[in-house]
């Protein structure tokens, strides 16, 4: 039996839906993400913002609190980033997805966004999950860096405890021994979660590589194999980035990554039409 | 600086086309290579093998000699099996491809396959790799259970030391820390081999799994990601399989998987076509 | 060049010894920290920390917060759990360690706590480790679930850059693909963070097993390696513990393995003296 | 149910003692296994020899055929080096452990060897493990780079099945995610094997490791933990060993080794005799 009740296909056979404005995640259309690792600035952020908004993106993403490895990097502009991130919602007309770190901040965060992610490393940080969950807002939930797929359901299943079932579970790689990449992205989560949950999974092809010239091929992945939308780093100057440059996309590249995605999906679509008339 | 030489791109820039009479391994279109895990039966292989090739496989696959955790599980048919898979050559006209465990049967099985299959778990068997690059057949080379990409090149520089470059990469699945599939599959591997070095490279989502629920979706985000083809179980009858049954596909079911693969290789190309003209 | 400072052998090259009441942490003697699992109720603490009082344990372990894969689960008794390992304290003289989950918590577990624990799921909890520092109470700091060494001893320098060096690693046990148990003892780190860093290093045997059997044999190699100490689950009745019963000793068994600690450590001083003498 | 029989504790439940001339593997005194890497040269090989009999090993290990990642580098002396190891072993009266690769060089490798090495790469390569069981000597039998403990006693079954239960298990290391070593040495391996099993099992910390450095701790912990033996690697002059120079041990650092190892052994016997007496 499994341990998770709420967040489970049993309890709920059809998909959830999570409609962040008039963006609907779990729905038939890929949505995506995007933006830079770090808000840095006002001119980085709404120039970044209107990029991806012209290519197509759907979500902005942007980090105010930045997890960092180390106590002397970057850490954020913390609540002067919630307010340029809520600067670039007003001119792009996207909504905004940023990660909270700290049960105390989580009302701060939720004042500013549209969607409150938690990070891998605090994917079981339970009071976060639990005081996230209460903001009542919708939640990104990044599944943990070693997590198996059973805690990042259970994790979930924190949330849903709540109340709130406005959860939009991203894999973005795991830690293996393979040393070539940042990560190891996990594509077999994808098709694995949508049979075990009715919660809608996204993919982070930039953490789980590290690497730009991978993170197309595998946004294709992971549409192919499922995905409800992928969420990618765009910087309009990666190799001056504050974090994360070398898996930033550049703009271009992100606009050729979209024109791809939509026709991946348009395949998809046409399998399942296909699917179901053989089944006719 | 790389330590793999004659199988990276910086020596040969070109990609390598691996060619199995009239199938090309490396070239536009995906290649499917499905059959039984083992070889059971004379009866089970023309019927899987009758069944696969009317869906659309280019390749048939079948153990004859098969490499079992326990010295207690059915081994194979041997040499028996080997003449059963020529049967099914004559019978429908597909190549095949089929693993030796040993030094000492490289010369017999290659007088029968079309491919000689290099194992998961022989894949840093150096004195294997040598017999079988010189024994002028086409090399299909399986990921080691936990080897790094590193590692995998590697071992195929040793067939390729040989003289022999007609060799096919095929991730399968690594060994991590998750526990609710029987590997994860690395998908990343595939975009990232095909910049490393100019062989094929393909996938099996059938072991990468176990679970056969997953091996459609995972064989489309396979060639999303750019492989040159995949490689499925397929039994007709799953449940009285000797071996592998809870990954292998029916009949059916593969047929569809064909279709979806067609559909996603043709959106791909499209994908490609549409690529080169943005950058005109 | 290493991106740790404050922790680095480089910046302090004798041993940092942290002090809690009359027990030093990181000097000769391997220090033995027991007490079950959870705090359940005042009559199971004070028989567990009477029990290994009089075994010979140094300072008393107990989980007030409990940090639970599922919102089902116990998680603890929360301040009451505080206020009993306080009253065990006064009874047996033993100092006590326990767990701080969120930020909003650590005045109030700092005002009975000995010494403050921040466990494997919470290592990148980077706003609780300054918070822990910031607290004034020396620090248990556990390894990550999937943590890399350098990773660890970057949370410790956050920790570090409060200001407070009182800081005690615990290797637990790290994530792999291996199924046998519940994580696989790093035994390496205990001699490769001696190298590393001044601070002191102690194993926690119960966690990274999850098998009482295993307990004492792992507990002796600790010591072997070089370990300042290991720290045990010890409860009256393991079968019908609210958390972790299986990886939890008898108060018998616990008093054998402190015998063997004693003897080892005695054999290992005998050791280092020796080599001393090799050395003249 | 385990699927393991022959070399089960339920199907023999006294410790199997591996004989090797008036070597005892199994009994009460750990047996230290030493030599280089690889047999170089007379020269090279002798003065090893010498060294570690002086210092008080029990049986020299060398390596004739050498499993190389690359295809370029030393591939061992071969034949040649066998013959080495065969005079080596008359001037010191050392019994000699080497590995074998291939199925047609057993019965070779097996007229000059006391003790059959199947390494870690080869661990399922099922056919060896046949032909070696079937040679009539006593098998050193290496865990695979990532294989369950389960695996590993499959791969003795296979051994055992053939007849031959003249097995000692060797623990090297596994594969995970934690870059600073080698390899991740899994001491809680040797409790448990030594409960499931009846075979004898010990430790190789150079291996494990990949660091000189690391090497002593470790066998004082493997020893400690209840190995029933260590094997390391002791070069002349590691700066120049044709492989593995890293982590070999000098003569004068192997002599040091012993001596903890033997103090080592001394202290456990003692607590093995204290937990008898105190079970009285």
């Amino acid at each position: 039996m499994k341990p998770y009740k709420l967040v489970s296909r049993e309890m709920k056979p059809e998909k959830t839906i999570v409609r962040i404005g008039s963006v609907a995640v779990g729905a038939d259309r890929p949505v995506i993400i995007a933006g830079p690792c770090a808000v840095e600035s006002e001119r980085q952020l709404l120039e970044t913002a209107r990029a991806v908004k012209q290519a197509g993106a759907h979500i902005l993403r942007g980090g105010a609190f930045k997890p960092r490895t180390s106590p002397y990097a970057f850490q954020g502009l913390e609540e002067e980033g919630l307010k340029l991130l809520a600067r670039a919602r007003e001119v792009t007309g996207l909504p905004v997805v940023t990660e909270v770190l700290d049960t105390r901040d989580v009302e701060l965060v939720a004042s500013y966004a549209d969607v409150i992610q938690v990070g891998a490393r605090n994917m079981q940080n339970f009071r976060l999950l639990r005081e996230v969950g209460h903001a009542g807002k919708p939640v990104l939930l990044k599944r943990g860096l070693a997590a198996t797929i059973e805690e990042w359901l259970m994790a979930a299943e924190y949330i849903a405890a709540t109340g709130n079932d406005q959860i939009i579970l991203c894999e973005r790689g795991i830690r293996t021994y393979e040393p070539a990449l940042r990560n190891t992205l996990d594509i077999s989560a994808i098709p694995l979660v949508r049979q075990l949950s009715h919660l809608p999974v996204i993919v982070d092809p930039s953490h789980a590589t590290g690497n730009r010239r991978l993170v197309t091929p595998l946004a294709r992945a992971a549409v192919a194999a499922g995905a409800d939308g992928v969420m990618v780093e765009v910087h309009p100057d990666p190799a001056n980035a504050l974090c994360d440059g070398p898996q930033s996309l550049t703009p271009a590249m992100f606009a050729e990554l979209v024109h791809e995605i939509q026709l991946m999906a348009y395949s998809i679509f046409s399998c399942a039409r296909l699917s179901a008339q053989a089944r006719i």
